[in-house]
């Protein structure tokens, strides 16, 4: 039988994106080597969730913060409770927004609120996009970096704007941060920096972070005691959160200073693949660790192409192509793999893949 | 400073109740024998996630079952899709229903529908209750054992009765079975046998089961098929389920064949309570491994009793007293901890607790 590319990819010595795999190694590195006696949270009480919290808060530059199994689930209550507090349904956001995409109209079916879709699906949300918005939003969603779009991202000049803009007219300013420390070395700013201005903040810590799962919304004290109540309605205050926490704490100790490599290695990976007739990258110079790259030839094709790289080089570039059109995607997010892969190798499997793509 | 009571029975030799302290030791234990190979579950999907949600399954006797974070998310999709097929908003439980007192009304401000309390607070709900509800209810949920007051179960034959008149009636039959596995033995039953008076079940692996988090949804293929996409809206389909799942698995195999030695320890824990003056239990004979202990005393003074209890003879009977009117009670619920307890020293620790509760 053929294998399929993520079966290939699953196979080669060299994968290049990513942090490693997903499996049960990752849990057993965080807790081999910790006390046993360490005592589990206790529905959102105790120690070990509650240092995580003030952690992060702090470095958010957040009065306070709450962990919750998913983004999902903090993002649906962020936007709830902004729309209870203004008496809003209302909330704004880009048409290829998690909540919009991921999340099987969770918004819509369980907390009855109405999206507004800003900008077109193949661009950022721009500073006159949010002045064309109705007044009566409760709630402005930004994700930065765009992710559906290759992670993209506004000059920070921009955001600046845009958050003043809503602060006069009253609207609040929620970050989806799924992937914020990644572009914390673009913007050269840090995390606070970055936070301050939002009324809100969503973190995530198995992107960048290369946690198990996990998430922090980040607000002021009010916000996010009301975040706990929504979080226990959705049955997310489970009675031990723990093995995310101390698992996303000791990830976060280990990758936040990486960030720069990862975005480094985005940039010089991207050059590599617009070097290569046929592909091109989006965004072309990359603003944090990801980017799309796109082929000019159908998604079967392409996985051919890069199933003969890999079994001729050991470099694994994908596991997963997706049509667009009448080409084809995917999305590159780099991590810990990304420094131990041989340069030659790499360059050499570039040169394999240009004259393959050449022959089709 | 003086001690709390949870402070002195976090300390004593022989706490009696619970399987063991709540920490990563746990985890620990469930994972420093296994091989890091294993693959984790991706969004619902792979054989970790699978194999575990066949497992449950077949167990319960029902076609299909779907791995929770928690069983309040488990059961308020069940309600709510239930609710959905009949397009009616009505569902019926006891007053003290999970859903009713420890949901913080998520079933209402997340899934706007409206509970119908059978019953009085202090009595199990019975068939004539039932006759009496309006046939637009769409669900009747029982928990079984009823928790909140000791742990009740209604005799099995009215059980039977209650599931063929909702059948007839075209109301949907939901399980609470938080601790199905406890009362097995008092009934005689298989988990099947009693499921299969179901339409629906949630099961949890926290309680007698002693993992660490989480819950399963058993029921027909469409149902389950449906309570992931519920699951999705919810944010419980997490990127990795599997520090859960995997403990969860070990568990059940550890402790299922041991649900009977907890129910004896309860009868026979209940009756040393029963023989000591001042004290009752609810029920006055278990019928699984929980009980209530009712004292006629404020909750400070019974404080006070139990730490010179625990303090004299290192046996720790409860953490947590709780007040009832003008007297006081505690929950009991036995695990592994009961068999290592030497016998002469709980006699003589409830010799002591009389002597205590006679002085006041």
């Amino acid at each position: 039988m053929v294998k399929t590319l993520l079966e290939v990819f699953n196979e080669v010595k060299y994968p290049v994106v990513g942090h490693g795999k997903r499996n049960v190694q990752v849990l057993k590195d965080t807790f081999d080597h910790l006390s046993g006696d360490i005592d589990s949270d206790i529905y959102g009480t105790g120690k070990v969730i509650e240092d995580f919290q003030a952690k992060i808060a702090a470095y958010l530059g957040k009065p306070s913060a709450v962990f919750f199994p998913s983004g999902t689930m903090a993002q649906q209550i962020a936007l709830r409770q902004w729309c209870d507090e203004k008496g809003s349904r209302k909330v704004a956001y880009h048409p290829l927004c998690h909540l919009e995409i991921h999340e099987q109209d969770g918004l819509r079916e369980l907390h009855h609120l109405e999206p507004v879709l800003l900008a077109d699906k193949d661009r950022l949300i721009t500073l006159e996009d949010v002045r064309q918005m109705d007044d009566d939003v409760a709630c402005l969603l930004l994700e930065l970096p765009q992710r559906e779009i290759g992670g993209q991202l506004p000059a920070f000049e921009e955001l600046e704007a845009i958050a003043a803009y809503c602060r006069d007219k009253g609207i609040k300013l929620h970050l989806d941060g799924a992937r914020l420390y990644e572009i914390l070395p673009y913007y050269g700013k840090s995390a606070a920096e970055v936070c301050s201005l939002f009324d809100s903040v969503y973190v995530s810590f198995y992107k960048g972070i290369g946690g198990i799962a996990g998430a922090i919304l980040a607000g002021e004290e009010a916000f996010t005691k009301q975040s706990k109540i929504w979080k226990r309605r959705h049955g997310g205050d489970l009675i031990s959160l723990y093995p995310y926490i101390i698992n996303a704490d000791q990830a976060f100790d280990e990758r936040l200073s990486k960030m720069e490599h990862y975005y480094e290695a985005a940039v010089e990976l991207a050059e590599m693949y617009n070097n290569c007739g046929g592909l091109t990258t989006r965004p072309v110079v990359p603003v944090s660790n990801m980017f799309h790259v796109h082929a000019d030839m159908p998604k079967e094709t392409f996985e051919k192409v890069l199933i003969d790289v890999y079994e001729e080089t050991g470099i694994g570039l994908t596991g997963n192509v997706r049509e667009a059109g009448q080409g084809s995607y995917y999305e590159v997010s780099l991590g810990d793999r990304y420094e131990g892969i041989p340069k030659d190798l790499l360059k050499q499997a570039f040169v394999r893949l240009q004259a393959k793509m050449n022959d089709k």
